[in-house]
C-alpha cells in the first residue's frame, strides 16, 4: 500500500508539473549545447568526453541523417536523434542535416559559410581553447565590414577588417597589415566567424605576444570548384581563384590604404591563407616580393617541386641569401592528421636549399579550422618584429 | 528529307553540347536571381513583374513547400518548382523551405535572422530602391562588430556599430548616436543584413540629407516570445525584452562611449526601433528623457491610451510644452497595409493633447522590412539638427 501511495503521490506531482507547463526535458548528463547553436537551442550537444548528440524534429520525414555521421533514429514523438559512438576529434566541424536526401543547415544552428554554401558547425572544445575565446580583462578589437567596387569583377564587394583595440585610442598611429585568406568553399566571413580570429588576435596582442596589426579578410572567389564545359582539370586549377590576384593588388590594397591608417611598405605587409587560400598566398606573394615580406601557408602552399626549386615561381628561390633577406618569415603550417609529410618534405627541401622557413605541425588535427586557428596563433607573433 | 537532315543536325549539335558539358539551363525570361541568393545560385528568381520562382532539388522528398506560398510541384528530374500566381508585394520577405514538414533555410540563400532563427529572404526590388543600395561616388561607412561583457546576463555580447565615412577622416570629431533596435524574432544582425541600413545611411549622409552619426544595433533579447510555465500573457509581455533596459543604459551606452568617439549629452542621443523594438524604445526613452531627446517607433510604439494620456509613462505627457521642449523629434512610422489607423489615432491623439509628433505612412507595405527601411530614411534626416 505504501508503494501504491508513493506512486500516486509521484503521479500527482507529475500531473501538477504538466498542468503548470512542460515537464522539463531530460538532457544527457555531462553535456552542453554546441557553441554554434542559436540562442535557446538545446541541441546539438557536446559531451565532456567529446561525444556529440544531435536531435531534429521532423515527424513527417522518411529519413534524416547528419552529414559525415549517419542516419538518425526516429522516436515516437517525431524527434530524430543521433549520438556519436566515439568522441569526435577536437575542434570545429562543418555539418548539415540531410532530410529525405536534401542537405540543409541545421535550423538550430548559427550559419557558417563553408562547402560553398551556408551550413552548420559543431565545436568540440579543446582543453586550452582560451586563446580563441573572449577573455575578461583583454581589450577587444573590432571586425568591420568595408565595401568597395571591383572593376575586375564589375561588382560591389566587401572585406572584413580586424582593427586592434589600440587602433581607435591612438589616432596618429599607423599599423602593419596582414591579408588573411580562407579556403575553397569558404568566404570573407569564415575567418572571423568559425575561425574566431578576432579573439585570437585580441588575446595575443593583450599578452604582448603579437604586435598590434590590421587584418584584412576578403573573398578569394573560390566557393565552388567547377570545371567549365570544355576545360580540363589543369585549366580549372589555373583559373580557380586567379582573379583574386589583380583584385588584391589593384583594388583591395589601395582600398585598405585609403580607408584605414596602415603602413604601406613591404616590411609592413604580410599575407597568409588556408588550404586553397594558401596556394593563392604563395602565387601572389612569391610573384610580388616587392610588396610582401611575410608569407604563411596553413594546410596549403604553392606548387613547388623541391627537386626543381630553381624553376618555381620565376626563379624566386635561385638566390637563397637574397630570398632570406627579403622574406622575413616563410611559414608552413599543417595538421598532424592530414598527411603532414608532404608539407614537411617541402619545408625540409627548402631548408636544404638554404631557404629559411618555419614548419609547424598542429597535433591531432586534420584539414579543419582548429588547425588553422592554431596556425594563426603560431604565425602572428612572428610578424613585424 | 530536308527536315530530317535539320533534325539530325540539331541532334548532333545537342550531343556535342552534352559531350562538352552541360546544356545550359533555360531560365525564365525577364527574371533575375534573388538578391539574397548565394553566389552562383540561379534560384529563387524574381520577375520584372514581381512574380517569384522557386526551385529546389529534393528527389527523395514526398512534399516540399515554400512557406507562405504553398506546395511545390515535383519534376521528373528531382527538382521541385513553384511560381507565384501573382506578383509579390514589393520589398523584403522572409521565407523557408519546408521539406516533409521541417522548415529550414533555403540552401541557395544567404541566411537572415528573423522568426527566431536563421531563415531565408527574397527581395522584390522597389522602383526607387537606390537609397538602400551601394552607389558609385558615395563614400562608404563601416559596420563594426564590437564585443563587451554583460553582467546583467552573465554573457559576452556584441553590437554592430555603423560609423560614417568621415569618422576615420576626422580623428578629432565626436559624433551623435542613434541606438537602433530590431523586432521580435530578429537580432543584432538584422538591421544591417536585411535592413541594408549601412547603405541607407551612406547615401543620406553623402547627399547632405542626414548628419553624420554613429548607429548602434544590439540584441534586444526578443528572439522567441514564449510564455513560461505558470505565467499569464500580461506577465510575459511585461518580461519580454525588459532586461534590455538595464543592458542598454548601464552596459551598452558606457561601452559605446568608451570605445567610439561619440557625444554623450541627451541632445546627441536618439533611439528608434521596429515593432517590439519600438515598444522597447518607448519604454526606455520615455522613462529616461534625461538621456534621450529623439524617439522613433517603426511599426511599433509604446502602450499609450490617448484617452488617459496623463497616466502613460509616469505622467511624461502631462506637460506638453515641457515634453516638446525636451523631445526634439517624436516619430511614429507605419505601413499603409498593416492597420495604420491605430498608429494614426495615436499620432492624432497626441497632437490633440499638444504633443508634437511626426506621422509617416509607408505606401503599399505591411509589417515588413521595406516599411522599416523607409521609416529609417524618413527619420534619420530629422536628427541632431
Amino acid at each position: 500500500m505504501k508503494n501504491g501511495l508513493q506512486l500516486i503521490f509521484a503521479f500527482l506531482i507529475l500531473c501538477s508539473l504538466m498542468v503548470k507547463g512542460q515537464v522539463k526535458e531530460q538532457l544527457p548528463e555531462g553535456t552542453l549545447p554546441n557553441e554554434f547553436n542559436i540562442v535557446g537551442a538545446e541541441y546539438p550537444r557536446v559531451g565532456k568526453d567529446g561525444r556529440t548528440y544531435f536531435k531534429v524534429f521532423a515527424p513527417d520525414a522518411k529519413k534524416v541523417e547528419i552529414s559525415f555521421r549517419g542516419e538518425m533514429q526516429r522516436g515516437d514523438d517525431g524527434f530524430w536523434t543521433l549520438v556519436s559512438k566515439e568522441p569526435e576529434v577536437v575542434g570545429f566541424h562543418y555539418y548539415q542535416v540531410i532530410i529525405d536526401g536534401i542537405s540543409v543547415a541545421d535550423p538550430n544552428g548559427k550559419p557558417v559559410f563553408g562547402m560553398g554554401k551556408w551550413v552548420s558547425g559543431i565545436e568540440i572544445p579543446e582543453e586550452n581553447g582560451g586563446y580563441y575565446k573572449p577573455q575578461a580583462g583583454v581589450s577587444k578589437g573590432k571586425v568591420s565590414e568595408s565595401w568597395y567596387y571591383s572593376d575586375v569583377r564589375n561588382e560591389w564587394r566587401r572585406c572584413f577588417v580586424y582593427t586592434p583595440a589600440c587602433y581607435d585610442k591612438e589616432p596618429e598611429r599607423k599599423f602593419p597589415v596582414l591579408y588573411l585568406q580562407h579556403g575553397m568553399g569558404e568566404n570573407e566571413t569564415s575567418w572571423a566567424n568559425q575561425g574566431r580570429m578576432n579573439f585570437i588576435m585580441d588575446n595575443l596582442i593583450a599578452a604582448g605576444e603579437a604586435k598590434p596589426m590590421v587584418v584584412v579578410m576578403d573573398n578569394g572567389n573560390i566557393e565552388n570548384f567547377r570545371t567549365q564545359p570544355g576545360e580540363n582539370p589543369n585549366e580549372t586549377r589555373a583559373r580557380f581563384g586567379a582573379d583574386f590576384t589583380p583584385i588584391l593588388l589593384n583594388e583591395i590594397i589601395p582600398h585598405i590604404e585609403s580607408s584605414f591608417r596602415v603602413l604601406t611598405d613591404r616590411d609592413n605587409r604580410a599575407m597568409a591563407g588556408l588550404s586553397w587560400g594558401g596556394l593563392q598566398t604563395f602565387n601572389i606573394t612569391l610573384n610580388n616580393l616587392d610588396k610582401f615580406s611575410y608569407i604563411g601557408g596553413f594546410s596549403g602552399a604553392g606548387m613547388i617541386n623541391t627537386d626543381r626549386l630553381d624553376e618555381a615561381y620565376n626563379g624566386v628561390f635561385k638566390d637563397p641569401a637574397a630570398f632570406n633577406e627579403k622574406v622575413h618569415v616563410f611559414f608552413l603550417g599543417i595538421g598532424s592528421e592530414e598527411h603532414p609529410e608532404r608539407t614537411k618534405n617541402l619545408s625540409d627541401g627548402l631548408k636544404k636549399a638554404g631557404i629559411n622557413n618555419v614548419y609547424y605541425e598542429s597535433p591531432g588535427t586534420a584539414h579543419e579550422f582548429l588547425t588553422w586557428r592554431r596556425c594563426l596563433k603560431e604565425f602572428v607573433p612572428l610578424l613585424f618584429k
